[in-house]
């Protein structure tokens, strides 16, 4: 399972402190925390600040890379941010957070991904109301994915996210990403899946035991990256576990040796 | 979900030790504890003493049944301990585990089922080898579902377990477990499905997160009972995060509910 690093985000607390302070030292302990506990992708996000966006995006890709050789998630809403900060990349090909069939943005971004050879996450996201449903976030992966397909962009590169709404206030919300998650990997072998697991659990006590139980779920229908805090030991050794379990693990070998190292008790 | 409590099972040394000294406190005690943590079915087992399985089995309902009101789950693969013990239950219509397809023990079980109209756990279990596959499980489960009905159990009755074995030795086992659970509760719309969940884990490290995990993916599946120790207090979270998460706890009330009690932190 492709996991990527969610830690870099400007709507947490800490990482917005430390760019109001340009505290380099601050974002590269987080980097540094995500790469030791396995992260594959470290996700950066520099929002929040109002018409400051590309600056913080670049200086967040450019702390990133002074600490890490891992390819780097650009997580952005805005083109023009990512368009100041796909240049300054180096090194392996990073992945494009997020993608959507919101006709300009769609456009922009598409653009940027083909010049830059970047993967992407293409969300299950239309212009008008959220896909709550299974039928409809496989609709809308399906327009996406199609879309991306016929220009250019190849299946292995596309991270299809059905979104997840809170539980809370649709008690189908779960169980219709999940579905969708089971459909998209079966109408598109070679596609990936991946989710954020946080929003599940938005309104709920106890939220870390509902996204991890969320997770499991995900996993035994098939999703096959997630973007998560790879620092949260309980959550990765449900991961772990889940691709034991689920046959995502020949012979339980990853299990084994996370158990091994101590990530497992 | 309906909780069957498994911890009276004469193959745990603490219950074998009991039934050898026909100690009836350490047996309602073991009773107690779990209806205070909220089974609704009691599983009593008396096996591993041969050819005094009915006597044991037949002791076993009796100290449950002065501790307890709730019903019992006879869990013997023996027709004549069952035939022994059925007519001593008083109370709620109790629940026969198990009935399979062998030929001899199907006949001499299904007439104890409609005789004392107990509600029966059938298991997707040949006489020749182990069924590995989905499809083989759900052909199996089928077979038993369509005799038990044709015979007159009411599908409400039936507790169809698909049978999990070690993911250690078969890295598919779970997964086929999973797909049919999800294909017998789509054909037989009113059946219930159920498992145990420790053979999951099997040969592995860290064996209760891995059946924590297969109790996550099982219900996201839409598994509905489950034969658990639910004293075990991670487990119980686990179980009731999967039935809010996974649209079975309307308004995530049980959840809730739990939360407040404090049997989730």
């Amino acid at each position: 399972m492709l996991i990527v690093g969610e830690r870099v985000n400007a709507s947490r607390k800490a990482i917005r402190a430390a760019l109001e302070k340009f505290d380099a030292e601050a974002i590269a302990a987080e980097v540094r925390m995500q790469v030791a506990a396995g992260a594959h992708y470290i996700d950066v996000n520099g929002g929040t600040f109002p018409g400051r966006e590309a600056e913080m995006l670049c200086w967040l890709v450019d702390r990133a890379q002074e600490v890490t050789d891992l390819p780097l998630c650009l997580d952005t809403s805005d083109p023009a941010a990512l368009a100041a900060a796909l240049p300054r990349v180096r090194g392996p090909r990073p992945m494009v957070n997020s993608i959507n069939l919101e006709r300009d943005r769609y456009a922009r971004v598409l653009q940027l991904v083909l010049e830059h050879k970047a993967k992407v996450i293409a969300l299950a996201q239309g212009e008008e109301v959220p896909a709550s449903t299974t039928v409809l976030k496989v609709e809308l992966a399906s327009r996406l994915v199609d879309a991306l397909v016929a220009a250019g962009v190849a299946l292995d590169d596309i991270y299809v996210d059905p979104l997840v709404f809170p539980v809370a206030t649709d008690s189908g919300s779960a169980q219709a990403t999940i579905g969708a998650i089971g459909e998209i990997m079966a109408r598109y072998p070679g596609v990936h899946t991946v989710c954020g697991l946080t929003n599940v659990s938005f309104g709920l006590p106890a939220r870390k035991l509902v996204n991890r139980v969320f997770l499991a779920g995900a996993i035994a229908a098939g999703m096959d990256a997630a973007i998560i805090d790879p620092t949260d030991t309980q959550l990765m050794a449900v991961m772990y576990g889940a691709e034991a379990v689920f046959g995502r693990d020949e012979y339980c070998m990853n299990f084994l040796g996370a158990f091994q190292s101590g990530a497992i008790s």
